[in-house]
């Protein structure tokens, strides 16, 4: 899996009671698995369609440097599945992983397309 | 199931294609859950454990009103578990649901402790 | 009067002193009354041309839960009067209370324009 | 009155009817108040305890540029009365005008506190 | 130099370490030199193009006042030059200065374009 | 140069002229920059000293994927010295580059503080 996109833990960022607050967590994932979509797929209109279950291992406090890795997993017609884990780089946890995170590939109109992949490129890089 | 919390879909809460972004969806719903299981739990440390699936049934756009719902389905000692459906207020359509949100109850230190409830109690309305 | 939307005060809600931002508060409740104004006219053309005196009676620290009371007072004929009151559902203490707001029923191009209702209505619940 | 804080209308600012949210407009004053009385009194630990009623005469739009004017009209003993006017410079109209922002300056515990000023200095100019 | 826009440093515009967010600093001259360079040239359409080196000499802490100053220093065909200093009002103290920031006027279509000015005016106050 | 964080550009990220920001980007670079020097340091408490000029060669707009690229080019005794590139995924165009951006790496009290790295290492990969 690669990690790309980095997060430094702010004040902006935490919940009341000083740790990195779930919800803003949360919202990172989803740009970065979209942004992954996007770059597979080559399509930059991609819909969030399902998320398998969360569980939340560990945690991150004001200071800490989060990674985001995503991988794709599989491919369906108009789809792509991806895997997730989050870790906080400063305690080498792991603070969460997600199995599944499935995209729609989609038209202007926001209708599900065929996107024509197979398997993992790396076109853009 | 009870809903509370609405939201007002602005500019700001936009993906690239114009609809409600999925991250930001994610973002309203732990904190409404949380909030939910302070209430409950009478105690303002709590933290997010565990999200079931996420089915994204379908979005919302610019202008539309939505409404999250929470509701407590069963208590564990050091836990509450929750389940979600979010609204379109507008359309009349379901965006998601969510069957079951876990959080923890915790001491000042972060450390899972007792709650002491076992049913829906509205102690603070 | 009806509270629906709460927020739990995040660090990113405060101000330097470390209670509850003014200007973040009323920004919570513009955007909470526009909503009550919307669902209630049935139209999502709506602005905002009033606000009565506002008092802070007390305020809010970091992991508070505020909630937002909205109600109907009177329908003009392109305008509706509402109420506010903030209250601290931890605290159980009013935060402020505003005795009108008046929103006014814009057509698409920011026209005032009649909206036919004369009564509270709960068509969307 | 000087006008000093200006303001670029950008996309985050909108609301869905895509003029100035008036939440964002309310959460500027505030912030541009607050400053002025501290700045005034000499004081970071100022509150915010009253704002008279507020009369939207007209809105912005995407691009155009605010700016916020606070006078300080007259000094109690722990509080301090300012009036604001917010205009667009882009149509050189008027926004709106507040009469009155009250501001009660206190000490370190939040208690009121005498800040001993009877006019308006600029000590920090 | 003149100075308008000011800021208070709250909670949300800090780093880990509990000082003013450089990027948040970068963010606000930015958007205060457009600010200038639109009221200079009368046109809202207006792009970043340069911003010479930027030395940072003194930082601010939560609940200062920060002022931004700008002013334009020549002319081109279709660019303007300003520079701009950064001051914290509470502690007096110098922040940071820009020699040079230029912006170029362009039209409807992103293309660059005359403007017409040769000196600094103040049409609009 | 490694690139590592990527972003979306979204509504919330534009100027009025519908393109991506340059204080948000300023914004993006900065964070960026100050966390590849904590993980070259190892140590969470790093400022911002200086930046190098920043020549705008083009933009993005809402949709467009942006990544940046920073690498260490020099160590001080007491600091570290990145260069840095802004590529738009999408055109394949670079949108900026920066040459010298320093951070100082200090202590709890913010004096500058020797970090004894004299070359790029990966510790934390």
């Amino acid at each position: 899996m690669n990690f790309y996109t980095r997060k430094w833990v702010k004040p902006e960022d935490l919940n009341p009671n000083g740790t990195l607050f779930g919800g803003t967590l949360l919202r990172w994932i989803d740009e970065e698995a979209v942004i992954y979509a996007i770059v597979q797929l080559g399509n930059p209109h991609v819909v969030t369609k399902f998320i398998s279950e969360i569980n939340f291992v560990s945690s991150a406090k004001q200071g800490d440097i989060i990674e985001l890795g995503i991988q794709a997993i599989s491919f369906g017609k108009t789809s792509i599945t991806l895997c997730c884990e989050v870790r906080n780089k400063i305690t080498k946890k792991s603070i969460l992983t997600i199995d599944r995170l499935v995209f729609v590939n989609v038209n202007k109109n926001g209708v599900p397309t065929e996107h024509g992949k197979t398997e993992i490129t790396y076109a853009y890089r």
